[in-house]
């Protein structure tokens, strides 16, 4: 057996899979962050072999970043928490995993999120990023809205913002819907007018939708009327999730996300004002969980 | 040399490809049919080499309906219209297929359907079924609306009106949204409930999606408030589509698709009333496009 490089200390490996990319980062007990590794997307409603890849490559490059052995990588307690898989089939799916780790333990991004927010098994979290969604876990019960994916759900993330952004696009380009900016800035970043725009969109995922989130909350800002309409609508949806969570009396809330510093000063003014920093990042809430776990195991 | 059927007279096939279907009828050159075959999706947006076997086998099909041997297929002059091929670059992929006739004359669905709308040159069409879009042609210019593909175009079609109703149904499963009598139907008819539907929506496709449609037209028809709405912007914008062709003076305009006949008592009263009945089936105008396109070639 191949020594631990810290004695007989265990060693964990947060995971944090998203629609866009995966985080890992290898741990300490006392959450020392020994080296951090990012892979691709890790969402496994959107490919169950490529959310593998994604977490397999994230922990690879955490191991080279802590300067451990690729062998370490059998020896790690892995905590991980995937978008996705509050659908049940995929919760299978990747519990069946053959993963590389001495154990797995699997639960949702938006549980570790939570987790890591609060530092506290209380709290409640929602996610504004490529995708959305809200979770609370007061008292033992856990509250889930949301997270349904794209394009039937995920209301007021970047990837329903930019499809429609893009719907408010081909609109006025067909002189059906009102005049927009958006019309400009997506041709810009598209390099393509009209059903040029349609060809380029051919096979389009979540991610591609999401980039254009940013010039729909810069038109939003700058006073366009399309634009606000959609931010507005998207704002009105995570006041409405936060509002639910609210009531589980949580005792905290964050919302966390790259879309969420921009979404929050459209959401309703009593909402916004319940929101705290969240404290750690998610996989430390992966860990947190890992460790949880392993403990009751014991 | 194989004897022609006919002798010396030219024998064409008129093929009319959509997005959950493909029909193509064999024809004398005075539209005679000789027989009719079914294939399946032909909308080369979402998958080029189906549409390329989903028309073979429409016409395959059409070869024995009508009781001509197989090699029958090289002699036929074609006229094919397919959904999609308003996106330049589809239109490129088609034309360069090694296709089995004489000849294929490619033109876009909407085209074919309104030259068999009206058995003429000149006139309005729009189509809503899977798909919509809007289409006129008149003293040789052609407008196009809309036919955008799905989930960034199409409104008011069965595929948009099925992901809006979806949507609709895990905002009332959540308690985001107004309750629904959608939740019920849609629920009964995928046998599930809630995440579940996540998980059955998983991968769906816009001809999945258009089985709802018949759902929300007759919630709507019931006076379900959720399904209303979504029935009233869908054929809001089939107005708003109409009201641009008309304007362009086509003498007559049409709507032919599936959802038509339930969408037209929803749409702008005196939109309604410039409809004119469809003379013949797309398959007719396609033979026509082709006598027309071979025509000019000699």
């Amino acid at each position: 057996m191949v020594k631990m490089p810290l004695g007989d200390q265990p060693l964990y490996i947060g995971i944090d899979g998203g629609g866009t990319k995966c985080r890992a980062s290898i741990m300490t007990g006392d959450l020392q962050v020994l080296g951090t590794g990012v892979g691709g997307p890790a969402n496994p409603f959107h490919g169950v072999q490529q959310a593998k890849d994604s977490i397999r490559t994230a922990a690879e490059l955490a191991l080279i970043d802590a300067g451990f052995p690729p062998v370490v990588m059998s020896q790690l307690i892995a905590g991980a928490g995937l978008a996705g898989v509050n659908v049940p089939s995929l919760y299978e799916v990747m519990s069946s995993w053959q993963h590389p780790f001495q154990s797995m333990h699997l639960t949702t991004d938006l549980h570790i999120a939570c987790l890591g927010a609060h530092n506290s098994d209380q709290g409640a979290v929602m996610i504004c990023g490529t995708g959305s969604c809200g979770y609370s876990y007061v008292n033992d019960a856990a509250l889930f809205l949301g997270g349904h994916g794209f394009p039937i759900g995920d209301k007021g993330s970047g990837a329903w913002m930019g499809l429609q952004a893009i719907k408010a696009v081909l609109l006025d380009y067909d002189k059906l819907g009102p005049s927009t900016i958006l019309s400009h800035s997506i041709s810009n970043f598209l390099q393509a007018e009209g059903l040029m725009i349609v060809d380029k969109m051919f096979g389009a995922k979540q991610g591609d939708y999401a980039k254009f989130a940013i010039f729909v909350v810069d038109a939003a800002d700058a006073g366009d009327e399309v634009a606000s309409g959609i931010v507005k609508e998207g704002a009105a949806y995570m006041s409405a999730v936060a509002r639910r969570l609210w009531a589980t009396q949580p005792g905290r809330m964050s919302i966390i996300g790259g879309l969420a510093p921009r979404l929050v000063p459209w959401m309703d003014k009593d909402m916004a004002e319940h929101l705290s920093p969240a404290l750690y990042q998610p996989e430390f809430g992966a860990v947190y969980f890992a460790k949880q776990q392993s403990n009751k195991c014991r």
